[in-house]
């Protein structure tokens, strides 16, 4: 390959006129985003916005105003103002962390600006190295097919749209699902609302979502889900899909996905399993990995790399045991996306044709920069680690006189309650609410707040590499003393 | 805020050991990375990867390298094999060409992981300030909504989506479609795959879309289109949505706008604008920007930063004017993402409310660096040269006796035809898709090609700030001396 110069070339008008101070003010701002980073845990968890937001204010926007000015903007309207996930005590929802080397790869992926949507160049390679890991990883046989996708909320929709396919055929894409039967789709009472919004994307309504209460194991009743398939067969209702929760968000519940892969498999339903950040327990010690058994018997499985997998927003994935009704679902190529037999036009498979997306970022760059600088046995650590986190706060909080738990540690979510016993429930959550919000307000620490037996609680999700026991420990002598603070408070009390 | 010291705290497992090393290592990545944009224009536009790919192989993946090594793999067996479109000869499909601000924009958004679903956080407040220039550079309403996306596909999915809430009412989220009477939407033939994709995965079916014929201007045939739509409605078929084209991908072509709108508010139809790259005429000069006229008429536009505001992969959006029932579309908030009136659960709107996701990156930043580096004006100029690149290029091939337009150019895409006149379609395909082959393989220049009238032939689009005349004369010239090649090869006229 040969590249002739040409003569009399003018410069890119939005290329720097002088590449030298370019590089001068991104050295810069590299060096602001380091000592950032290696400062996570010596400041406040975040700034509050509100005094600052004007800074960031475009108006017009019609004049530019230079690298210079950007590089400082950045560093001083932006960067100190994150969500505060990077911080060794933010356990707020299910955020991840974030990792170094996802600065080396966005540096990469934003110079080579690679789109992923198809044809022959490496970034696809790295793609298909990433994807072939995952399925290794969770036991996929070959001929799976997987795709990066934003998260978990997308390779739901992506996987549900591919069992719906397997149900109402190939035609169906065309015909769309009007005239067919209806559908139903069925999960444990704690599924996570992405769910139903992808059954309501996909226009079989929130209503096909039926959910079934949880066995005294704490996941899905197999036998009432029994029951439940059958009414539907018997009305006309055709069943397509069962949802395996592996690592519930509110409480870090799993299904039995053994016992949910037999029903499936005799039953001839699609099995996909939402293993968000859950799914990654098979990369933990025992006893955590052991919940992930019977994830490789799923016939789809959606989790994130952006959660437990510490790798940058957004990335997450989907994996699916059948390949070609993955592609039958997604494939179009329109006449100027033409395949050639050689040349960029060229490589099979496109990812385009497995997906929604035909523009596609350079997502893949990340994983492979993790995996590749820590390996799985580092990352596997970290989330052992993780678990043992939650069992240390739950031990700490059954040691307190004043607190309780509200579900038992499964994996790394915790969920507590610091009210009195003989409050009224919704007394009792006030009381949570307040002090998640003060404690978030002081800067210390980042709990959240869900609904467990019909009261707000307090809850800790640890998918955090730079948390340690010391944090937990501090963590929860922050709740005693904002417990304390609020028990004071007279109108609280009225 | 305040963040008191925890004591004898383990540091992460995962982050640097020694953060100086790293910044060292990151600092060189770094250079080799500005090394290679400041040298878009000097090396082939790019590597093939055949003999390379082994390189990236990830294998199990247990062990890490660490930094150093990382960084070397990075930028020797991953740089330099882009898609090729940071190239000035990159022509093919519709790729953007990223800019430098993309990469301080990067290591900000690697540094700060926020996740944009929702929440009170700096993120947010940039992308509102994203969305709100967007607002008001397509002259939409104050009142109307908006949202970051990957891309117009998933732009796409989302406004139909609110398009078939409008139509059907919020309650079909629950129901779903099943009940509800069919559907239709209509599009100018040529519309992008991506409408028919997005009907298919809302369960409409590719055959809900009716594909109305051009006029003698280039643009869909109104006439007929209310033809279609009256005999739908006496059938019982629901219109639900009209989407209009501005700039085609195939050939350029836009759809009068202000016509469409007009037929719409008549017929009380949604009227969608897929403005994938064209809706940025609107920032041209005449004659280019009065193309984009009418768009501040749409009820909902979807539209990419990623092509021809050269913002870096991924980033689209989606503006809908009637925020209300965008949210209605497709807000749920389960219980542990319930909203607080203080602290990081406080905030309003979310974006998640709005959209399919609810882990969002801070695609904003890339948006915001660009707008803020260069300003509106200098992007508008850009624009306004790329479209003048395209005409120089049909000059060019009207000027020569062997190149043959195939539509004429009305933006900044560019179809012509290598093949003698007299040759029948499928052999002059044959030659027009052997010449962009070949030249793509000899990484002089990216054409792609495409079907017109029934033939393959040549395409260019320019969305690349890097591309300037003598980039075009050296292009077509490159073709010629390609049809002389391929011409004298003796098995390609048999």
């Amino acid at each position: 390959m040969d590249n002739r110069p040409v003569e009399n070339y003018m410069p890119s008008p939005l290329d720097p006129a002088d590449w030298g101070d370019f590089r001068k003010h991104a050295h810069r701002l590299l060096d602001t985003c380091i000592d950032h980073l290696s400062e996570a845990r010596d400041h406040p968890w975040c700034h509050p916005v509100d005094a600052d937001c004007d800074a960031v204010m475009l108006g017009s926007a019609t004049e530019g105003v230079g690298y210079a000015e950007v590089v400082d903007e950045l560093a001083r309207n932006i960067l100190p103002f994150g969500t505060g996930n990077t911080h060794p005590r933010f356990f707020g929802w299910v955020h991840g962390s974030g990792l170094a080397s996802g600065i080396l790869s966005e540096i990469v992926a934003a110079t080579m600006n690679s789109n992923c949507g198809g044809r022959d160049h490496g970034a696809v390679y790295v793609e298909r190295e990433v994807m072939d890991w995952c399925r290794r990883c969770f036991g996929f046989p070959e001929g799976a097919s997987g795709l990066l996708v934003s998260g978990t909320s997308q390779a739901t929709i992506i996987a549900f749209a591919v069992a719906r396919t397997k149900v109402l055929g190939i035609e169906s894409r065309y015909t769309g699902i009007q005239e067919f039967p209806k559908l139903a789709a069925y999960a444990a009472s704690g599924v996570h609302s992405s769910t139903s919004k992808a059954l309501e994307l996909l226009g079989l309504g929130a209503a096909s979502l039926r959910t079934i209460p949880l066995d005294s194991d704490g996941g899905i009743d197999i036998q009432h889900l029994k029951q439940v398939v059958a009414r539907d067969r018997t009305v006309g209702i055709q069943p397509f899909c069962v949802i395996g929760t592996a690592g519930s968000v509110e409480s870090g519940f799993f299904d039995d996905l053994e016992a949910l892969a037999d029903f499936c498999a005799i039953e001839n339903i699609w099995f996909h399993v939402d293993g968000a950040f859950g799914a990654w327990a098979r990369l933990a010690e025992s006893p955590w990995k052991e919940l992930a058994k019977g994830i490789e018997r799923a016939d789809s499985l959606a989790f994130d790399f952006h959660k437990w997998m510490y790798v940058q927003y957004d990335c997450g994935a989907v994996l699916i045991r059948d390949g070609r009704v993955h592609r039958e679902t997604f494939a179009t190529r329109p006449a100027y996306l033409a395949g050639q037999k050689q040349g960029l036009g060229g490589g099979d498979p496109w990812y385009c044709d497995y997906g929604t997306d035909l523009s596609r970022s350079f997502r893949a760059l990340k994983v492979w920069c993790a995996l590749r600088t820590y390996g799985s046995i580092a990352l596997g650590k970290a989330i052992t680690r993780n678990c043992e986190l939650a069992s240390h706060m739950e031990a700490l909080v059954n040691d307190s006189l004043l607190l309780r738990m509200e579900a038992p540690v499964r994996l790394n979510v915790c969920c507590f309650n610091a009210a009195p016993f003989g409050w009224d429930a919704l007394l009792q959550g006030t009381l949570n609410a307040t002090i998640v919000q003060q404690l978030q307000l002081s800067g210390d620490v980042v709990f959240s707040t869900t609904e467990l037996g019909g009261r707000t609680v307090i809850r800790a999700a640890i998918v955090n590499h730079r948390t340690c026991n010391a944090d937990i420990e501090y963590a929860i002598s922050s709740v005693l003393q904002a417990r304390n603070t609020q028990m004071d408070n007279h109108d609280f009390i009225k």
